[in-house]
Order: C-alpha cells, then sequence, then structure tokens
C-alpha cells in the first residue's frame, strides 16, 4: 500500500476555513466610499413611544435626554478622524456571525485603537484586555465561534460592580464599549451606558453602543431589525439536520423522531425549521400559551397522529418541539412559577442532595402535576436557576418526556419506535452563513459608526435586506418596559416572541395539516457558501417582511 | 407590514434540492462514448484467494465455478442490445447516494426493463415491484435518501422463503437482481445468486449483483474499493457537528460534551471525524480491544485530560466514542457473550416485565461489571436482539454512561459541565457530498454493465478515485470466510476494521497527544456542492491510499 504525504493534506485548519475569509463581507452602499469602507453619521428619525408613562425615562435619564428616543440613520460619511480607544466583548452564549462584527468594527475604526475583551463582562471587570489587530481579523473574517475573545453570562448591575467598572474605564482610558449580546446583555448595555454616563474628569463620559445576537431570534424591532444575527445560520444548521431525519423516515419506515431545538423562550427558531422543512408535527409555544393546552393534548394530539399515519401504513413522523415549550403550557408555567416563588420563600433546599431536595419541594409544591411528573423532569424543575434568573430549559429533556408520554400513550396499539434529539450547541458557532455573514459585518459597521459619532445607549440595527441594506441605530430606552423578574419589577428590553397573526405563522397554521397527514417534507440540505443557494434568506422575515427570497448586495 | 407572496418563496422541495439534479454525475471515462453513457463488459484478472480451505466453495459450488473467484475489469463497451428485466432494491439501514446507484443502473440498462422492489427483501419476496421512469431517475439525482424504494432488513435465508423468491423470479421474468446494501446484504446476495443459479426451465438462472452500500465504511476491499459509498456524507455531516461544537467549547468555555458517533462495530467513522475535527479525545474500538482496556482506564484517561485541562484554566473538551466501543472493551464485550449464551440457552426471559426481565438476568450472569453498571444500561444489554443477531448497539447511550462516569471521577475537583449527543440518524440520508455522488453512481454503472455482460455472484467496486475512477467487479465467494454468529458457524463477508498499522491510524496516534493538550481542533463546516471545496476526499482513503486530498473526474 503506497502512503502519501499526510502532511500536505492535514492541517491545523480545515478547508473551507481556508477559504472562508476569502469570500467577500458584502457592506451595504452606505459605508462604500470610492476610497474603501467608511464610517457614516448618523441623523435623527422618528421618536420611539414606549407608553411606559415615564418609568423608563427616569431610571435611565441621561442616556434618555442624549437620544430623545430616536432613531437613528445614516447620513453620509464620517469626514473627522478621532482617535478612540474602544474596547468590545461578547456576552451571553455564542452566535455566528460574531467574529464578523469585530472585523466591522475594526474596519469602521480604522484611526482608533480596538481592544478586545476576554471572556465577557467577567473580563470587562477584571480589565482583561488586548488590542486586535488588523491580521487577527483578517484570521476570523467568516469563520464561526466567539473564540478571538470568548464570553460569558456575568450581568454588571451591583453597585460595587459599577464602581469597579468606572475605575478599569479610566485606568484603560477607554472612550466607548461595545457589547455584542441578545435581550439581557443589551439590557446591561443600557445600564452601562446610564453608569458611565460621565464619570471622566472632563465631564464626558463612556460611550456604550450594543449589537444584537442571538440565535433565537427573539432581538427583533418590527422595521428597524428584522433578525439580530446567529438567527440564520443556526436555523439552517438545525433545517438541515432535522430534514435529513424527514428524509430518513419514509426511508427506513420504522422511527418516530422527538426533536427538541434550542432557541430559549421564543419558538422563532422552530418555526423557521418547520417552515424549512415541513415536520409531521411542530409545536408552537406561544400559540400553545394562547389555547392554554395542557400537556396531555399535546400527547393526545402526537398520539392521534401515530395511529392515524399507522393506519395507512405509515409508521414514521417527526415531532418538533421548542427548547422552551414547558413553560408555555400554563399548568406546566404555573407549576414553574409556584417552584420559583418557593425557592425565593425559602432559600434552604440549596444545599441538600437531590433526594431530599426532591423531598423538600413535594412537601411545599401544591400543584398535581408536580408529582405526576417522572423523577428526571422533577429534578430539572428545581434545579438551580442561571445568573440571569432563567431555568435553564435546555436541560429539560422534553423531547424525551413527551416520547416516553406518547409511547405510554400507543402502547398496544401500535409498537413506537421513538428517537431523541436535543439539537442546540451545534448551531451556535458554525460558519456563518452568507446572511449572518453580512448581517453581523454591517451591525459591526453600524456600531463602529456610533462610536465615532459620539452616541452611547444605542443598539446597533439593520434593516431592508432584500433593497441592499439600511444601517438603522435603535435608542435602548425607546425598546425598555418593566418586567417582573425574580419577584421584581426590572427594566429589559422585551423578547419578540411569536405573533399568532404574524404572515410566517399563518403560513404554518395553513399548511401543517397537510404536512401532519402525508409526507410532504422539503430537506434544504447543508447550508453553501457558493452556488445558486447561497444567498437565501430565513423564511420567517422573506414571508413577514414581504421580502424576495435572496438577500441583495 | 407589507406581506409577499409565499407561494413562490414556499414549495414542497427545498431550493436546494431543486438544484442539485442539476449538478453532473461524473461518470468515469470508461463509461462514456461519443454517444453518451454506455456499460462495459469485462475482463478476468487475478483470481482472489480465500485460503478458508475450500469451504466457501462447497457452501456456494455454482457461482464459485462461474467466477473461478476472479476479479474483473472493464474491457470496452457492452456492444450487444439485450433486453432484460432487472429487479433493484435496498436492504439494510440507508446511506447517502442510494438513489444515484438507481440512476446509474438506469442509465447502463436503457434498454431494458429496470423494476424497483419496495421495502426491501420483504419487497422482494412479497413481489412488490414498480417500472422506474426515466423521469424518476432524473428527480432523484444527487438526491439523499433511500426513499424512492424504502427498505428493510429481512434475511432471505430459509428454504421456505428461497422458494417463495424463485417463484416471484419466474412470475415477473426476472433476468437479475441488484441488491444495494451492506456486508450482510452482499451476504445474502451470495446466497441468492446460488438459489437462483440455475432455475429457469430454459436452465438459465436469475443474476444476483451486489452494491457496496454503507455509512459505517466497513465494506473495504483493498485495492477494488477503497470504500462502500455513504460513509464520505456521514462523516462530513458529523464533522460539521463536531466541528462546530470545538468552535463553542473555547468560545463559551465551560462545557465538556461527549459525543457518540454511529458506525457499527468497526470504528472508520470515529477515526475519519478525528482526522477531519481533531477532538480532545477519540477512543478507536480496535485499539481498545488490542490493549484490552477496561472501562475504567478509559474513564481515567478522559478524568485526567478533564483535570489537566482544568489546572491549565481550561474547563471544556469533547470526547468522541464509536457507536461499538462498549463491544470492544474486553471486560464488556465478555459480558454481552455470557448474556448472549444466556440468551440463548434459555428464552424463557422474552415475555418477562422490564423488572423481572433484569432479574432473570442478574440471577444468571456471572460477570461482576453486570450488577456495577446503572439500571439504564443493564436494560440496554439485555433488550432483544435485532434480525440479523447484532446487539443494537446503537441503542446504548454509551456517551451518557461514559459522561455519568467521568463526572463522577471528577466529583469535588472540578465541576463538570457534561453535554451528550449521539450523531446518527442525521447523517444516513443526507444530500451526497460530491464524492458520494460520484462513487454511488459509478457504481450503479458497474452493477448494470455486469447484468448485461451476464455475471452473477459479484460486488461492483470502483477504485483509482483520484485518477478518474477504475470499475472493478468483486466475486463475492472470494471475499466471504466463516464467522461465529448466534452460536453457529455462517458464512459472510468479513467487516473491514480499522487495522493499528494503518497509515490513517498511525496519523492519528501520531498527533493525538496534541490535541488533547491543546485546542487544536479544526471546523470542517458544512458539505459543499459548488466552489473550492466540493470535491474533497475523506481523509481516510487520502492517507490510507496515497491519494491527493481531492478526487478527479
Amino acid at each position: 500500500m503506497e502512503v502519501g504525504n499526510p502532511v500536505s493534506v492535514m492541517r491545523s485548519t480545515a478547508l473551507l476555513e481556508q477559504h472562508l475569509p476569502k469570500l467577500p463581507l458584502l457592506p451595504c452602499a452606505s459605508f462604500v466610499s470610492s476610497t474603501g469602507i467608511r464610517p457614516v453619521i448618523f441623523k435623527h428619525e422618528a421618536q420611539l413611544n414606549t407608553g411606559d408613562d415615564g418609568a423608563v425615562a427616569r431610571q435611565f435619564p441621561k442616556i434618555t435626554a442624549a437620544s430623545w428616543r430616536h432613531v437613528l440613520k445614516a447620513d453620509g460619511f464620517n469626514e473627522a478622524s478621532q482617535a478612540m480607544r474602544v474596547a468590545v466583548l461578547f456576552s451571553g452564549g455564542p452566535a455566528s456571525g460574531g467574529h464578523n462584527v469585530i472585523v466591522g468594527l475594526k474596519h469602521a475604526l480604522a484611526g482608533s485603537t480596538l481592544l478586545g475583551v476576554r471572556c465577557g463582562p467577567k473580563g470587562l471587570l477584571a480589565g482583561d484586555f488586548f488590542e486586535i489587530t488588523d491580521e487577527q481579523v483578517e484570521h476570523v473574517r467568516n469563520i464561526g465561534g466567539f473564540d478571538l475573545l470568548g464570553t460569558d453570562r456575568t450581568k454588571i448591575k451591583s453597585d460595587e460592580q459599577v464602581a469597579t467598572l468606572r475605575k478599569v474605564c479610566l485606568e484603560h482610558k477607554l472612550d466607548a464599549i461595545v457589547v455584542i449580546g441578545g435581550d439581557d446583555s443589551n439590557t446591561n448595555a443600557a445600564v452601562l451606558a446610564e453608569a458611565l454616563f460621565n464619570i471622566k474628569p472632563d465631564g464626558t463620559g463612556v460611550q456604550v453602543i450594543g449589537v444584537p445576537k442571538t440565535m433565537d431570534g427573539d432581538v427583533q424591532q418590527d422595521g428597524l431589525l428584522p433578525l439580530p444575527f446567529g438567527f440564520s445560520t443556526a436555523t439552517r444548521i438545525y433545517a438541515e439536520l432535522v430534514g435529513n431525519i424527514l428524509q430518513d423516515t419514509p426511508s427506513s419506515g420504522k422511527y418516530w423522531h422527538f426533536i427538541k431545538l434550542m432557541g430559549r423562550t421564543a419558538s422563532h427558531v422552530a418555526l423557521e425549521v418547520a417552515l424549512q422543512t415541513h415536520p409531521t408535527i411542530t409545536f408552537i409555544s406561544e400559540e400553545v400559551r394562547e389555547q392554554r393546552r395542557s400537556l396531555q393534548s399535546i400527547i393526545d394530539e402526537i398520539a392521534d397522529a401515530v395511529l392515524d399515519r399507522a393506519s395507512r401504513g405509515m409508521h414514521h413522523g417527526v415531532v418538533v418541539v421548542p427548547e422552551g415549550l414547558l413553560e408555555f403550557i400554563p399548568e406546566v408555567s404555573d407549576l414553574i412559577a409556584e417552584i420559583e416563588r418557593v425557592m425565593v420563600a425559602d432559600g434552604s433546599y440549596a444545599g441538600l442532595d437531590r433526594h431530599h431536595r426532591r423531598e423538600f419541594f413535594i412537601s411545599r409544591v401544591q400543584h398535581l402535576l408536580f408529582g405526576q411528573l417522572p423523577h428526571y423532569i422533577q429534578d430539572m424543575l428545581i434545579a438551580d436557576r442561571d445568573s440571569h434568573g432563567n431555568l435553564e430549559v435546555s436541560q429539560i429533556p422534553t423531547e424525551r418526556l413527551i416520547a416516553d408520554m406518547v409511547a405510554a400513550r400507543v402502547d398496544g396499539k401500535v409498537k413506537l419506535l421513538p428517537q431523541t434529539h436535543f439539537f442546540g450547541y451545534e448551531g451556535r458557532c458554525g460558519a456563518p452563513t452568507r446572511f449572518d455573514a453580512m448581517l453581523s459585518y454591517n451591525l459591526g459597521l453600524v456600531a463602529g459608526s456610533l462610536v465615532l459619532d459620539g452616541r452611547t445607549g444605542y443598539m446597533a440595527g439593520f434593516t431592508n435586506y432584500d433593497e441592499g441594506g439600511s444601517p438603522v441605530a435603535i435608542p435602548l430606552v425607546g425598546i425598555m418596559g418593566a418586567e417582573r423578574r425574580n419577584g421584581k419589577d426590572e427594566f429589559v428590553i422585551s423578547k419578540r416572541l411569536v405573533q399568532l397573526d404574524d404572515p410566517a405563522f399563518l403560513y404554518f397554521a395553513q399548511h401543517r395539516d397537510e404536512w401532519k397527514r402525508d409526507d410532504a417534507f422539503a430537506s434544504p440540505g447543508p447550508r453553501q457558501f457558493w452556488g445558486p443557494t447561497a444567498y437565501e434568506m430565513p423564511l420567517t422575515v422573506v414571508i413577514n417582511h414581504g421580502y424576495g427570497g435572496f438577500f441583495r448586495v
């Protein structure tokens, strides 16, 4: 047997990773001058009406006065050449396109110093910075992951943390901080913008700009930000996997697959994957809550489909559920709320082992459902909450719970061979789709331009995808409201959930009976970086916003 | 909000599925005449020496006499224009490229009738046929799945089944049967070829030709068939997912992922994915067996890496295990063998419920390990075997078992956040890589040519991927041997396991310490059908056969 020279084939990066940085970055026309990529200045557009009776303005007086809750639009190139010191960090879970935001920032801030913050807000408090070089950004162009900087989920809110941060800002002579994160992180950006507003000896402040990231797709602002970056890539990855499994079911003809998709509270991910693939049954959490469905009615619906299809010789199917489903079932949601009240009322469970912890809650929780659930689900419901006060829903094996309950329900009538899957982590760090690569690069250019234009308390936005794209800036105080968390009112950016009158949901609702009855699935395959499908857009935005199927640059 | 016209965007097939059939099929030069694709005739090459002392020849006298165990090579176009009636079926689990085998058969058998058999061997016995049209094959060109025909795992071996099959062949006036399947299915093809050798009234027989399929990669014949079809696509899908997760680990910096990869007995899939992605730790079953490692030593190795990396600030990693790992750990393998002896000796456990079944085996199985395993693993080990007598290893959550044991082992020293994954079904029916599309189409052309050339008892082969490809035919009796199954000797095609002196394994062994110590991973991303990476070959064949990194056509 002849042996080749593996050294020429093997490499520390894969072949695709060597080619991706050569793909174009796709800036929108606003940023393209005859001499190259240039930052823009902004003009004021319409004011956002918050309808919060001034509560947000009272909580954030400085950035409210600075922005007047005005949306900003691009208004020509920025001719000044300030040399600023800007720190950038990732906050929260990774999403594809994060590196391209850094590339966009670096390009917009060509005359300035861009400092990378290691490991998110935690690294910001520790002053763990390094200067990001031109070479580094060229290496991570169009590459997935957050690993150039790392990330974490620390929330900066205590007086002590804020004092530390002020010291770090002054020590490192920071002029601005760019926070790339989801709704919680952008809420935190508003807090920081207010806290750092005029902390410098000369009376000026440290500007804070947010960049909307989340594979969940829940940071949307109608007309200003159809989607955050990361959603397109995650849903294309999950849609390939769901499509492959759908393709497998009539081929092997004997399995029912129960698939949970990551995406926290909102069901945008599940809806987008359903539109792309047409699974046998998909549940949308927001509809489940609206109809006040019980867990049993969900099991019944699946069991009925299993039996109906079996009677027609089809012993296979695919059920898709969103990560947050259980929380949207009113009885489960009531139960979780009760558990969280118990947690707040008496923290003594914290040190108990699994068995005694379960006993602790069984003796205190009134809701009948709790005792009816299997132990492995009970344990999940009483687990520690993450630092944002959310239930770690991604850890609850909803897919297994439903598969087990459906199997029990059809037992003796048909032989159900269930397979369960949770698709999550594999969708957060993949190489960005061309859409996410374009969107995140432009968001970086917007954020860098906002910094140079002296703005603070703004979140970068980007819209009009099918007309070449338009930069916008969204005042954070214009999109915040009060929400009850851990028993207290907090000012947060509301998640944009699926609305039952969204055209994308209506399309789904109109076609799902056919998808349940027949094998009318589509298998969209892997996302492509070259060829005729590379410029596809997520179907949710296509349908909701009346866009064509492809984005234009 | 403006609403677009979803009808122009939504479709029963995805956009990629509309473009894939337009991609070229890539026949090798042997099949390309000035007038289009043509079948070839074959000449005899070297005889295969089986070293089985004539036992196979005695079991299969007719097809041994017909082939003389001669390998065949292409020898010009087939000028005759027989009109034959040929049935084709899938057998066993799906693998990407199956549809292109049908396309190749249809093109080679242009003047003949090609009958599709519904639902595999079961449909063959039932005579469930339909004529495959030109339009149908054009629709499934380069499309994943086995759904044009369906498949099952029935094994045709009893005298009664053979008698039924003979009747079906005569009733439907079949001249030949093409069986697309793995090692078991090609073994079955030899049985059928012998049984149908001269069953027609005129003394001629029904020819049987096998086509090698398996995503496991274990049907290999050195020099004649570097790979079956399906392996390239499955490993590229898994490598993307493992690469994405590797990319996620330093980004989020807190998880250890335990990933099991489908692939039955052999570790080719795990090795290929390791070569493509460089996970922190990968176990190769064949090496584990060779070194007679205990389950505890595997847990220790992972725990040591967890602690060593944590001491250097790295609280993340990825562990990859092959589906068959547990069977290759001698103590587990001893235990499984003992359980199977108990099953054969006393079948009375069959009707027992889970609890009593467990008690039944606990009272009879001597091996100490059995009692030490968690209940969920015990239950799997004593579950019913599939119709080929194999343990349904894909159902054993090895990844969970190992994660649980490692977590227990490092408890109190570091906080391990394990995530477990099983990647399997999502890799069997994806749109074939360009490599699998090329390979499977050519295998179909070889199989069709063998039918027209009057051959029987052969398996289609294809080799020399980086020189445009060469059709070969492999005599089934030349690659069979005796193997003990369910306590009986059976003549079967041996699986080609990973050899510890394979260059691909040696490359892995040379680099794995670096991959364990540092984050030296690669993230190969999704397979591409266009662009500079579309013609990549699996690294296993590149390294083992000294090929360049790309296949040529």
